[in-house]
This record gives C-alpha cells, structure tokens and sequence, in this order.
C-alpha cells in the first residue's frame, strides 16, 4: 500500500511571498497507520493566508483547529494523537500557548515536548505545533 | 488495542509555578510496540521538582535515568532506543551533555539530531533529550 | 527482528574536534519498515568532513545527497520519505536551503517543520535535515 499523502501542495503556493518550490503535504498516512503531520500553523488550512492576529491565543486556537482537522480528514480523531512538539518564538509565549492547546487534548494526553527556537517559516507565527497520531489496530 | 498512555499527567502539577492546563504522559505506547516519550528533563519523576543543580553533567544523568525508567517502565530496555533529539540552551554545554549522554547508550547506537535552541520549559533546565523507542517484534 | 543499525559510529571520529563518546548511528530501521535517521549534515559521509564551502546551497545539495544515499542503503526511496524537519541558523537561510531541498524531494510530497534554531553540532554548519522514510508494505 502506498503512503497517502494528504492535502498535498508546493510551497510556491503557501509562502507566494518567497521564492520556493518544495512538494510537500499536510500528512502523510504511512502504512493505513500512522499521521504524520506538518507542524500546523495559524494559517487557514484553504487559502495559505496567516489568521490576522498576533495574539498567541488566537494563533493557537487556529494552529490546533488546523491539525483537528487535518486529523480527521485522515480518518483519525484527537485521541488519536501520541505526540507534540510546541515551538514558540518568545519564552513568554509560553502560558497562552499552553493554556490554549490544553482545550484541545482534554484528556488525550499525549507525550509532549517545549521548545523556544528563534524563528518560524515566517516573522509573523509565534507558534508552530508538530503532531504525530497514531490509528489504533482496532478502530474502523 | 488502544494506545497505554504511561504516567498520565497535567501540567498544572508538573509546572506549580506556571499557570497550565494540559493533559500529557511521560510515555504513549502505539500498537504495542512504539514508545514515544516526551523530551526527557532533569526533574524528578515522582515529584516534578528539578533537581538541585545547575551542571549540566549532573542534568544530563537525571535525564538519561529518566529515560531508561520510562522506557523501562513501558516494557522495553534502553537498547531498543531508535531515535533522540538532544535540546541544549547554549553550544558550551555540548560537550557536556554528550559525554554523560555516552555513557547510557553504550552499544545501542540510536539515530541522534542535536540542537541548540533559545530556550526550555522553564530557564533552569540546560538539557532536554526527546528520544523514541521501538519493541522488536521478536521481543517478549 | 532486532533492529537494523545502519552505519553504526562512535562521535569520537565523526566529531575529532570534539571530545565526545557516543555510540550513534546514521539509521535505524525498525521493523524492517521504518527508517530513522540522525538529522543530515554536510559533512561527507565516508570521511565526516565537512565540506569545505559556506554556502547554503551547496550545504543543502550535501545534506540531501546524504540523505538519499542512506534511504538507499537501507533499501528504501526518497519516494519513501514521509517526514522532514528542517533546521536552519539563520532565517535569510530558508530560500536557498528550501529551493535546493525541493530539487530532491520533486513529486514525493514528505510533510515538513521548518525551524530557525541557534546552532547546530559545529559553528560551520548552516543546515541540517532530519528525516524519516517508512518502506510500504507491498515494496519489495
């Protein structure tokens, strides 16, 4: 079985302010399996376009929707994840980020790792967040 | 089979000092097989707190300890370590970090990636090691 | 099956300068399918020397020739490439490690995180890869 590659895209279309072209995907679904993501970010999941904001909660909630989303369009739900990886560009965006993403994996509990790095794809995303989920061999 | 979400827990505990609401693990177990664990600090297991040292020799064993209780713990020994991810906050503490991190991956020869980064969860941690282990099939 | 452990190294010889002693490896393929590897570097494989230019272009054609090289040696295809995550030292890297990127990674569609970080494993380094290959499971 080949690897689905969902939401498939070339960066020439996500990032029409930089000079790219990299085929890449929102997920991929190796082995009927196993979602590997794209870290998500506050961009609208259709047109590339960042969320008009800059408040950590706001791009967090977007962030969180977008890999909800993309989590079930593979055929997975949120209980499904089994891990994160949180970047944020500023220590102090740490407690909204947090807070925010906590709605989200109301009793999931995945394993999760924080990291402050010093930059994103773009200037203006303070969060980026990786998931990774995982189907159970029992679930439909 | 549903994924074993191992030392299932809340930030709030974990971090008394930061205002947080998130339902983690230490460990989520996959299919059986894959243990996914998150970065490791040099906290104690039982109660959270950070140990009383700001060497990053003596960060880096309790990360290591860390990680083989829980992978450990989730059925598995450090040799079936696949993959880790070693966060340290200044390029200084390489040197450091890997030799005290040598020593408990003697003969296993995981995949490893090393980054500096600007900062962890809280600014006394110097060290954090995100590390992935699978259970072979043949294993019991 | 135990784990196949691909071009198995100490650091001591592919860090000289360094005084480390790690046991690492370049993959680890797990299960026969998966393929884990350390983050790609511009350093050649055989020798560990890192090549002798501080462009990121010619960086990054190393780093993904590296990669390629391993997939290959592991019995796999970029084809198989599931997951990037792209560390990079400064923003101003991203096109040209971006655009160099898409030129092996043409048709292939891998999800990818693209982080700006404070530094890698040597000051000479720009760029460093990681990646993840799962072989499907009707490939030969």
């Amino acid at each position: 079985m080949a690897h689905y590659r969902h939401r498939a895209f070339n960066t020439r279309d996500t990032y029409p302010e930089q000079s790219l072209d990299n085929d890449l995907a929102y997920a991929v679904v190796s082995r009927g399996r196993t979602i590997h993501m794209r870290g998500h970010c506050p961009q609208d999941l259709e047109t590339s376009v960042t969320i008009d904001s800059a408040d950590p909660v706001a791009q967090t909630h977007k962030v969180m929707q977008n890999m909800r989303a993309i989590i079930e369009e593979c055929g997975g739900r949120m209980e499904h994840l089994v891990k994160l990886v949180v970047y944020i560009t500023d220590a102090r965006y740490r407690e909204p980020v947090y807070r925010t993403m906590g709605e989200y994996i109301k009793g999931v509990h995945p394993v999760c790792t924080g990291l402050v790095v010093s930059g994103l794809a773009t200037p203006e995303w303070l969060v980026e967040i990786d998931g990774t989920a995982v189907i159970p061999d029992d679930d439909g």
